[in-house]
């Protein structure tokens, strides 16, 4: 299924795409709200007894954020050195982490440079394939495509805030 | 804003639902292992001390779901007494709480009968308001649309999954 260009003009297939990205940018002030509500020391505990802290957690969804940038191929990573601490190893994996006010910067950063790139893609854009999935498996699952990223993505924050959000006492 | 009837036989337009579509339907499946991968005595813990039981969430999430019927205009709650035992309530109100085993059997009828209504929605059906938003609002946010619920409800379950997963042990 080729994304046609056709609808390129219709504001129908602009209304799909803002839907999604609609759900993408509140989800981000939401989780903006949360980390600002915290103290770097709240951030320094963990969501539950021996589960993963707040500032891994944070140092996390940075990481997963920033991987979307070559994903979409929309650019590179902002802070590929994430990955390896905040994806690729749990949270006491003895590796040193940013501190908690370089990780909000990133966050922020992140993001931002995210949805700068989300607002100007097309639509047909959107449901082009995006880049860890070879052309076969696309041919034959055309859901896996650019939107479908940030609607997953999306659904990633809201997993990680139901934990973080144990951190209020 | 009003959804065109033109794009009704574009398989772009289908294909932006289903990209949506597939999201939810992958989350259900994933909530589904994770139900059955748990006996109804581990259901009875909190997920972090002084938190919600496992038991809870799964009837708040098979409210919330249920509730979605007459949001999209689709038709009634199967299960409307569970709105009062696990929305309205916090999850130590001390009202009676349906067995698991009854629990589980309302999740799963209440997926499926959604997914059913679902895959009969045709595209332009998907950007029209649900019963939740009034006209005017709508014209100003058509972004809060019937897709809209179902990107929210399938980031609602992401969110309580993310809790849910820390009553593995």
């Amino acid at each position: 299924m080729n994304p046609g260009s056709d609808f390129q003009t219709s504001p129908d297939a602009g209304l799909f795409v803002h839907t999604t990205l609609k759900a993408w940018e509140i989800q981000v002030n939401r989780m903006n709200a949360f980390f600002e509500s915290m103290s770097d020391d709240d951030l320094m505990r963990e969501v539950a007894p021996g589960r993963n802290s707040g500032i891994y957690l944070l140092g996390h969804l940075t990481a997963v954020n920033d991987a979307i940038m070559p994903l979409l191929g929309l650019g590179q990573k902002l802070y590929p050195h994430l990955e390896k601490i905040f994806i690729s190893s749990p949270d006491k994996s003895g590796l040193e982490f940013p501190t908690a006010k370089e990780l909000r910067r990133c966050w922020n950063e992140v993001n931002e440079g995210l949805l700068e790139h989300f607002v100007r893609l097309e639509p047909a854009e959107w449901l082009a394939k995006h880049a860890a999935v070879s052309a076969d498996d696309f041919a034959k699952e055309p859901h896996r495509n650019r939107l479908n990223v940030v609607i997953s993505r999306t659904t990633h924050m809201h997993y990680h805030l139901g934990q973080l959000i144990l951190l209020r006492v």
